[in-house]
């Protein structure tokens, strides 16, 4: 058969998971030794506008502390004094997330949001008790792996509590033991998802897991708001990698999961997936793990419109074969993807899709040959592999560009959804026009792009990349087009987020979602399980 | 290649869709117009016993009904006076499910449990009425749609209660929607598995759920104790087919799933599948549907071992590719099964596996000859597709020869769990021991079989089957054996059931198995959406 792809750049590349850890610095993403130029596309955004990193964080001042000395006492006799700090710049590092507002509020210097202390345990036990400490002192406990949250959810409420506490998870941070039968790993909540990766990868196994947000999140964050990699489609969703987990509560441990696929009852561990410590704080997961794949293969495609390469990763994803990886830009976004002249091929009309398939060579090769029959079937033209490799190896420089384009005055921000097949189309035409609507007419007329980059039998994810001209009151525009967007997809019967959660910034329309019988019922887990309401109020309920 | 399975028996057998909707008769199984001879090796299970049907059912009286004309007569105001029932019979036809100690209690003429009254709702509004009603007027509601439950899932707590009501959902019976392009269908809750699969295949369509209880079980039953059909290694689990749902509560509706695959929040369907009524009444679901399949092949395999079934049947779960059906007999099961001259193959040691496949024609031959090279590098022997299209063809037959055994003074229950990999064997190994010691111990030494049917990457089901003379008191004696099965099953960590569910008969093994502080937050739960504990009182929680 012709598969319609060459064969050229079939040799491995560098991997992903030998991406080192890094220590970010807020309020810029990633790697700090790592220089990002604005590419050309991204350069003709920006303009001629002079440049302006905002405030420097180690000048910012928090606001002062409101903690009672004495539950600082009662924390330090649970960790050791030497693992609470309340230095300006530690509170600082675990202000608000890395939303594009996140970003602009502390530019501008404004860390109201810091917590009053930092504590950093070095066990599960220690994480209760210090929830016991923060409960009956009434101090709000944010928890904190990563702190990479876009949704607001490192921004708990403030008024009615004695102080805000940051429990960073950072020691938590070992692989604790690996079942290679039934192919099992349990990993500390603290690690960083490329430093489990690493750990795993000595011993031959991989997650499979890699969001954007790779070199900054943590695996607990992962559970905590159903984390959804760009390998999903064939690695799953975080949430369906995880075979159990631990919970510490205000009043002790939750454990589930103890045996696979259970019919006993309702399924626990999805009450703690997605709860965002607003139940408490995840310590640890067991996860299903794989070998490291010995075969990485990517391809390029064009499809003449959106809607003809939905059809084609619509068939992928109900009759297979299913890549590792599949994703379509749409036409915008395929524009501005190919302007840029590290991208190979000269043609940037039309949409791109990106395939990656990964596993043993064999099974590789003969499901690549596959899913290409039906790409082809399907009106797909084949690219080659460089389209594809060139994806990959570049997957985690997106979010490595937004903070020179701020600084070169470009607002970018991203949401996503998801819906069914049958109503993606209208989902993205009216969230698209909410935003472009929305923008235009506060003087800051945005650029909409948007991908399909997660598929299921019956829907899709739907991501927009929104890129405008900072306007005068940048937050304030941006919070109108969110607020437009958010009224669309849930008019739409769409849901308010297909893996960013809910955070504070999603709440209320994650309440409209799910209506307020059943925001009831959640109330009263958290009553149950943290009769005080300290893990991270406002946030989710 | 070689796969070493023959190709007769290529062409397409009678289809299991076709099988009719059948009215059943208590306490006996299935269609009653269809007669079970006893086939040879079940016969010298019975010896020379004379046969005992037992009480006939039509002449047993229950109880008499506890519940105020008041009530009654608001409720016939909710659905109209025809569509309430008091009669012997219907109560009678009402009373349990169909465990064994539930056969031999009914077939001893005890209806203690029988339900006050049977109402027939119309529609989801009449069922939140219904449930209105019975708040307040405290009268405990059992949902009934197909009435199969093997775990006391239809036997509520009547302490404290005015009386019992079973509320059953028969005329809930339509194919609300397909949508086509997502592959998704609404059914109501009150279709059988046999109605909703005739329904579907009339457009094409397929659910392939096909548990073997199907052509009892009804929809709103999958849904509320997670059913796990033969074929969920292809078509996945009941709970993995749900999008959405919809629960009538007394205080009102909650419907989850508007859109699939969101990370809002935790993921409150999987709080509704497996609520077993104790939540309220799942009235209708969103489904996945699949095309019929063009192709069905099934195959037999013989290995020397259940420890060689049991590691190639990890190999095809955890590499790939999986069957649609898989499943694996121990040594006692192999022999029972193969010693009937209605299965073909005279060789009846070692341990048989049977694969089936499904789908496209060319996409099945091409599963089934990766999978079938993967079972003969494990060290399995093709026995040709004659075993497997034999047990495919006779996969429901089973649970119409227990009737038949009891008639004849042999007890034949079975029991469920699921684990990891890693502790299959141990746990089979402690099960087995638990039953045989405590039946031999009362003078009724059992024969003990086992399966697994279900594989997952992660682990696997076992599945026991128990059969053992009638002693002088079976349910006493079954309740010993049942209570040592469920000891060993907590010992070893594992779930107390795969797809049975918990019911009243696993519920303190469940509340060992999640915890007190579980147990308190689904209590809270159900505090909330059935503040006077009238849904399925007893059951789960």
């Amino acid at each position: 058969m012709t598969t319609g792809t060459d064969r050229t750049g079939d040799e491995p590349k560098p991997d992903e998971t030998a991406i080192p850890v890094v220590e970010m610095r807020r309020p810029r993403w990633g790697d700090p030794a790592r220089v990002t130029e604005l590419p050309a596309a991204a350069a003709a955004l920006a303009g001629d506008a002079t440049e302006d990193r905002g405030v420097p964080p180690e000048s910012i001042t928090p606001r002062e502390s409101t903690l009672p000395a004495a539950v600082r006492a009662d924390l330090e006799a649970v960790v050791g004094a030497g693992y609470v700090a309340a230095s300006d710049d530690e509170r600082v590092q675990h202000t608000r997330g890395y939303s594009t507002p996140d970003l602009l509020r502390l530019r501008a210097g404004d860390a109201v949001d810091a917590p009053d202390l930092v504590i950093y345990p070095a066990d599960h036990d220690e994480v209760v008790r210090i929830l016991q400490v923060c409960a009956a002192a009434k101090v709000a406990v944010v928890p904190f792996t990563g702190g990479t949250s876009v949704v607001g959810g490192l921004a708990p409420d403030r008024a009615g509590f004695a102080g805000v506490l940051s429990l960073d998870l950072r020691r938590l941070d070992r692989l604790v033991e690996i079942d290679e039968v039934s192919r099992v790993a349990t990993l500390q909540a603290g690690l960083r998802g490329s430093a489990a990766e690493a750990l795993l990868r000595d011993r031959g196994w991989t997650l499979g897991h890699f969001p954007q947000s790779y070199e900054g999140a943590g695996i607990g964050g992962y559970a905590a708001t159903r984390s959804a990699g760009q390998s999903s489609a064939g690695y799953g969703r975080f949430d369906e990698m995880v075979e159990g987990l631990v919970l510490a509560t205000p009043r002790g441990t939750l454990d589930f999961g103890t045996a696979p696929r259970s019919a006993a009852g309702p399924d626990l561990r999805q009450l703690i997936l997605g709860s965002e410590g607003a139940f408490g704080v995840i310590t640890g997961v067991r996860v299903r793990i794989r070998p490291v794949p010995a075969t990485r293969l990517f391809d390029g495609w064009r499809f003449d419109s959106f809607a003809d390469g939905a059809t084609a990763l619509r068939r992928l994803a109900q009759d297979g074969p299913l890549p590792t990886v599949i994703r379509l830009s749409d036409e915008v976004e395929t524009a501005i993807n190919l302007a840029d002249p590290a991208q190979r091929g000269g043609d940037s009309t039309g949409c791109l899709v990106i395939t990656g398939y990964e596993g043993g060579d064999q099974e590789v090769r003969r499901r690549r040959d596959a899913a290409s029959e039906v790409l082809v079937d399907a009106g797909g033209t084949a690219l080659g592999s460089g389209h594809g490799e060139s994806w990959r190896t570049g997957r985690f420089a997106g979010p490595y560009l937004r903070d020179p384009l701020l600084d070169a005055g470009v607002l970018v921000e991203t949401l996503e959804t998801v819906t069914y097949w049958s109503k993606l189309h209208e989902l993205r035409a009216s969230v698209t026009a909410a935003i472009t609507d929305t923008l235009t007419a506060s003087g800051t007329p945005p650029l909409v792009m948007c991908h399909i980059s997660h598929v299921y039998a019956s829907g899709a994810s739907l991501y927009f990349t929104v890129v405008a001209p900072l306007g005068a009151d940048p937050i304030a525009e941006w919070a109108s087009a969110k607020t437009a967007a958010n009224n669309a997809i849930r008019a739409a019967g769409a849901s308010i987020t297909h893996h960013h959660a809910v955070g504070r910034d999603h709440r209320d329309a994650y309440h409209d979602e799910i209506g307020p019988l059943a925001l009831d019922a959640l109330r009263a887990v958290k009553a149950t399980v943290d009769p005080d309401g300290v893990c991270n109020p406002g946030i989710l309920i």
